[in-house]
C-alpha cells in the first residue's frame, strides 16, 4: 500500500497565521476568565472579530440537567498585604493569585488563621498553582511556595472584592456549511485565567482551523465550532443543541493543550471507538504522516468530551491534544506559560487539524445513487465502448493507469452502500483511502455517488 | 486484579441447617414418589413446612404443548412372590421395587415368562435399577441382579395392585421478592422415589438457599423457587408460567445432584451463554474461590433446564450439580443412597449457591439515572469542591484510595447505560466486580444508579 | 469427523447426457448470437426443447435502471475482400468476423483506411478475437494476426449488410417448484457467438443441472433457471423479478465457464460471503469430495453476479466455474473451441452441481415446528418408552446407533429456531451435515421439522 501522503498537503495562505496567533495570545492571556462574567465575555469579544460567534447564555439558577447554572462571579480586585504593608498577592499581579471564585473578604488575620486560605506546591515551589471553587463558596489566595514559606508571622490584610450577581455560562458557536448535513464539531473551553498550553492553545488553534476550512473550495461536511466554559459550558450547549447534535454528529474533536513541547499529537478515541474520526486517526497513525498517538476514551480525566460521551448522549466526540493535561508538571501553575506553549506548536497542531479534517472528508460513507445493478459506465466515458481481449489485461501484477481507475470505480460504486465508509473500501481495495480520492471526485462529478447525507452508523 | 473473595462470604444463621436438612431427608426418602399422585403431594407439603409454596396442578389428559398430562398414578402394593413362598420384591421393602407408573397385575408365571417383567443390573449385581414407563403401560418389577440369578424355576406371583385414575401434575412454587422485578429463577424436582444424590439433594439444597436468600437485609433481584416432577413438571409450569418468564428473567438454576462425593461444582452453561449466571460462574471458575468446573449446554441430556433452553423459550437457564448424574455408577439405583450423597456435601453446596447469588446481584446491568452529561458528584460529597493542582494526582501507579473511589464512581456512571454489566465495567476498571460493590452502594444509596427494572438483554 | 461422500452420490440416468450435450454444442455453435436478435432467439429456441422456458423481452428504448434497452441488431452478411478479390473476413467463415454490432458499411478503403476497423491480437497471431461494441456505433471485422500482417497494399472493399431495429432484450426462465418457497436461482447467459467455454458451457451445464433436478424424487427447495444476454439480460431481468428474489432467493449461482482443462471447480463467493452456497461450498471444498477453489466476490470482474450483487440488490447469488475467464490466453478468441472446452468436462461440472445442490438441500435452515418445551418423541417411537439406567449409555466414547440418532435428533429438535443451519447443528454434533440427512428425514416425516419456507437471513 503506498502512502497518499500527497493528499494531506494543503496550500492556505491562512490570515489567521502564526503571527496573528501570537498577537492575540498577548491580548487574550492576561484576562482574568472565569466560567462566568466579564473576563469570559471579553474573551468571546476578540475571538468574534474573526469568526461569527453567535453568543447565548443559560441563565444563573438555571437547572441543567443534573448541575444548576452558577451565579456569575464579580472579581474586582483582590490583595494580600504583610504585616509590613508589602504585597504578597494580587489579582494584579497575576490572575492566578486567587481561587477562582472566590468569595469576599476583608480581614485582619494572623499568619496561622490565613494559612488554611493559601494555596501553593511544594513540588513546584517557584509557580503560583490554579485553583477553583466554583461550588463551594471559600475564599483565598495562591502563591508560590517559595513566598509562602518566607512570610514572617504578623497581621495580614486580606482583602478580596469580590460577589455573585444573577448572571448566565455563555458560550458561542459559529457554522461552516457544507455539501452534508453531517457536521463535524470542534470545540474548545475558554474559561481559565492566564494559562497558556492548557488552556489558550486549545481556542486559539480552533480559530486557525476555522479560518484555514473557511478557505477551502469546497466541504463536504457541515463545520461547527464550539467556544464555552469548561464542564458547565459543554453542558449547557448540550441542553440546548444536544438533540441536534444526535441527528448531525458525524465526528468531532474536542482541541486542548495543543502546544507545548511534545512532538507528536496525542489522539483520545471516542466512547463508541469506531467512529469516522477514529478510524481516521488510525489510518494516518498508522501511515505515519502525521506523528500521532492514541489514547483510550477515558471518563475519569479530560475535558468536554466527557459530557458529549455521556451514555446519554453517546456522541462520536474525540479530543486532540499535543503536550497532554496532566502529563507535564507546569499543568495548571503559571509555569504554563508563552514560553512553555510555543506559538509555533499551536500553530503546527493546527496545521495537522486541518489535514485531518481534509482526511475525514474522503474517509466517510458515500452513496451508490444508482445501485440497482451496474451504473452504466460506458455513457459517462468510464468504460471502454469497445470490449476486445486486448483492452482486458488480466494480469493484475501491472494493471494500467486507466484499468486500476475503472476497477477502484466499480469497487466504490458497489461497496458505497450507505454501510462501507471509504476506509473500508480502500482496505478492499489494497490501497489508501487517498489513492481513492481522484476516483471519488470523478464519481461525484458525474452524478454517481454522494456523500451521506446523515450521520450514518459511524 | 485482586480477588474479591471477601465479599462472597457471607455470615448466615440459616435456620434451615445441616441438622434439619438431615431429618428432611429421613423423612422424604422412602416416600414412594412419581410424576403424580399421593407420594408427590406428600413430599410437597413435607417443604410448605419451611417454604410458603403455592401449589398448583394441570389436570389429567390437558394438552400441554406436545405433551398430554398423565393419568394419576396409584400404588398401594407390590409383590412379587417365588415358588416357594419367599418374597423376591417388595415395595414396602423399596420403592424402587416396582417400575414407576407400573400398570396393574395379578397372576401366576413360570420364571420364562416373568422374565421380561423383571428389570435388574449385571453390571451392578447387588443394585436394584429404577425403571420408569411413564407413557407406556407395562408391569414389572426391580431386583438386583445378584437376586435374579439365583430364582429358581417355578411358578411365581406377580401382583400389583395400582390403577390409573384422572388427576394432576402438581407443582409448587414461591416468590422471594427484591428491588428489581428481574428474576432469578431456581427450580429443582421431586418425582423420584428413594433415590439421594439424584434427586433429593436438589429440593433440599433450593430450600436451604430459599432460607438463606429469606434472611438476606436485601434482594436486589427477585427470586422465584420452583419444585416441580422432571420434564411433564416443568412443561406444564412453562404452559403457564413462560410468558411471565419471557418477560422477567434475568437468570436461572436447574439445581441436581448437588451432594455426592465429588470436590467441584459442576455449571451447565445457559443456550445462550452468555447470560448473566454464565458470566458470574466464569468469573468465579477463573478466581478460583469456589471450586467450580463449566460443561458446555447439552439439549441431549440433563433436566428440566432442557425445556426452559427449547428454542421456543430459549430461556437463560442453567444448571447447577456436584456429582452429576450420569457420571457415576450408582446414578439411577438404589445406591445412590444416603451414605453416597452426604449431607455435609448438600449443605456446601447450599452455602455455595449462594454465595453464587450474591456475586450475581453486583455482577447485573445498572442504569445511570442521570445519564446527559456527568452527575455533579460534588454536591454529593463525591468529588472535591476544590480542584487544585495537588488534589489531582496523575500518577496512575499509585492512586490515593480517595481518587480510585471517585475514578471507579466514574467508569460506573459512564457505562451503566443499560448494555454493560458490572462484570464489564470491572474489566475495564481492571479489578474484580467484588472491588466495586462499595462504589455502587454508594452511588446506589446517592441515587445516581438503580438495578436494571427489565430483564435486559443478558 | 467422517466424510459423508456417500451422500453426494446420486444415481441419476439423465435424459441430457453428455452426447445430448455434444449434439446442441454442434448446434447451437455457429450460430452468430448477440445481446438481441435472430441468433439469441433460435438459440433460446433450442434449449425450449429440453426445458420449459417462458420467453419474455424488455422493448428496445425502455429504461432499465441506469440503462436503455438497445435496438435491435440484425446481422445479414458482413465480408471484406482484398484488392485481388480474395475474401478477407467473412461472416459465413465465422460468427467473430464482425464487430458485433457492427453498423452497417459498403465502403471501398485504402489498407491505412482500413486498419482502424481491423482488429487482431499479436499475441496470439492465429485466433480470431472476439470485439463487442454495443452502445456506440462502429464498424469493424476481426481476423487472424497471421492474416492482418500479409495483407498487400490495394483497395479493400468492405461490405457490411447490418441494421438496427426496434426489438427487446429477450430472456428465458422456467421455475421447478419443490417443497419450500425459498429458491435457489441457476443462471447462464447466451449472447457471444461460437464461443465454446466462456460461454456455451454455461447454458449446456445448466440445462443438463435441470434435467438431473427435474427427475428427484422430492426437491425442497424451488429451483428457478434463468438465460439470458449477459449484463443488460441480468439488467432487464432484475427489473422484471429483482423485487421477488429479494422476497424467496435463498441462494444461487451464475454458471460460467464450465468446460476447458482445469481439474478444479471455481466457485465465487456471493457479496455477503456468508449465504447458504457460501458455506456449503466451504463444506465441501474442506471436506475435498469435490475438488473446488474457492474466490472472493470481485465487483470488478466476471459475469451477471455483478448485477444480482449490485448493492441494491445484494442477492445472495454466487458464481461457478471450472475454466476461468480471464485465466486463459484462449478466452474471448476462436481458440476458444470445443476441443478446448471438453464436452465432458462440461458434463462432469454438471453432475457436481448437482451433488452441491443437493447438499444444499440438507444445509438449509429448518424450523422445529414444537419448539415449545421438548416434543415428546416416545409417542413417535423416536425415545425408550422404558427408562432405564441400561438403556442410557453414558459413555460417550462408543454409543450405540440408535442413542447417536437420539442424540442427533434432540440437537436438530433443539437448534431448529430459524436461525441455525444444518452446517451449523452439525459442527455442533460434531459430526459431517450428510451424516444429519436420514436424522433429518426421520424428522420431517414425523412432522416435526420443515425446511424453512422464507429466504431466512442466511
Amino acid at each position: 500500500m503506498q502512502s497518499s501522503a500527497a493528499t494531506l498537503e494543503i496550500a492556505c495562505g491562512a490570515f489567521v497565521d502564526e503571527s496573528t496567533i501570537d498577537a492575540l495570545f498577548d491580548e487574550l492571556f492576561p484576562i482574568c476568565r472565569s466560567i462566568t462574567g466579564r473576563g469570559l465575555r471579553r474573551s468571546l469579544a476578540i475571538f468574534e472579530r474573526y469568526m461569527p460567534l453567535e453568543i447565548e447564555g443559560v441563565p444563573s439558577g438555571s437547572q441543567v440537567f443534573d448541575w444548576t447554572a452558577p451565579p456569575e462571579w464579580r472579581i474586582r480586585s483582590a490583595r494580600l498585604t504583610g504585616p509590613d504593608g508589602s504585597v504578597v498577592a494580587d489579582l494584579e499581579e497575576s490572575s492566578l493569585s486567587v481561587i477562582n471564585y472566590s468569595a469576599p473578604v476583608d480581614a485582619w488575620l494572623t499568619l496561622a488563621e490565613l494559612r488554611e486560605h493559601l494555596h501553593a506546591l511544594p513540588s513546584l515551589p517557584t509557580a503560583i498553582p490554579y485553583v477553583t471553587s466554583y461550588y463551594q463558596r471559600r475564599w483565598g489566595f495562591c502563591l508560590s511556595y517559595d513566598r509562602l514559606r518566607a512570610l514572617p508571622e504578623g497581621a495580614y490584610h486580606a482583602r478580596i472584592d469580590s460577589e455573585f450577581v444573577p448572571g448566565a455560562v455563555e458560550f458561542g458557536q459559529c457554522v461552516l456549511p457544507g455539501e452534508s448535513e453531517a457536521e463535524i464539531v470542534l470545540s474548545s473551553y475558554l474559561c481559565h485565567p492566564s494559562l497558556a498550553n492548557n488552556e489558550l492553545s486549545g481556542p486559539l488553534a480552533l480559530l486557525a482551523v476555522y479560518d484555514r476550512l473557511s478557505r477551502w473550495p469546497r466541504r463536504r461536511f457541515t463545520y461547527r465550532f464550539i467556544l464555552n466554559p469548561e464542564t458547565i459550558g459543554s453542558l449547557c450547549y448540550l441542553s440546548r443543541y444536544g438533540d441536534h447534535l444526535r441527528q448531525t454528529m458525524a465526528g468531532g474533536l474536542v482541541l486542548t493543550c495543543l502546544g507545548g513541547p511534545s512532538e507528536k499529537l496525542s489522539y483520545q478515541l471516542t466512547r463508541r471507538g469506531n467512529t469516522l474520526l477514529d478510524r481516521v486517526m488510525e489510518d494516518i497513525a498508522s501511515e505515519g504522516v502525521i506523528p500521532l498517538e492514541i489514547r483510550a476514551f477515558d471518563p475519569t480525566d479530560g475535558s468536554d468530551e466527557r459530557q458529549y460521551c455521556s451514555p446519554g448522549f453517546n456522541l462520536p466526540m474525540g479530543q486532540i491534544a499535543r503536550t497532554v493535561y496532566g502529563r507535564y508538571p507546569e499543568y495548571h501553575t503559571s509555569l504554563d506559560n508563552k514560553e512553555f506553549m510555543d506559538i509555533a506548536a499551536v500553530a503546527r497542531s493546527a496545521s495537522s487539524i486541518e489535514r485531518i479534517l481534509k482526511r475525514a472528508e474522503i474517509s466517510w460513507t458515500y452513496r451508490n445513487l444508482a445501485p440497482y445493478g451496474e451504473p452504466q459506465l460506458g455513457k459517462r466515458d468510464l468504460f471502454p465502448s469497445l470490449n476486445s481481449p486486448d483492452t482486458r489485461q488480466h494480469s493484475s501484477d501491472h494493471l494500467s493507469d486507466e484499468r486500476q481507475f475503472l476497477k477502484r470505480s466499480m469497487m466504490i460504486l458497489n461497496y458505497s452502500d450507505g454501510e462501507s465508509s471509504m476506509i473500508d473500501i480502500a482496505a478492499r481495495c489494497g490501497c489508501a483511502v487517498g489513492d481513492l480520492e481522484p476516483v471519488l471526485e470523478k464519481l461525484e462529478q458525474v452524478g454517481l455517488v454522494a456523500i451521506e447525507q446523515g450521520r450514518s452508523n459511524g
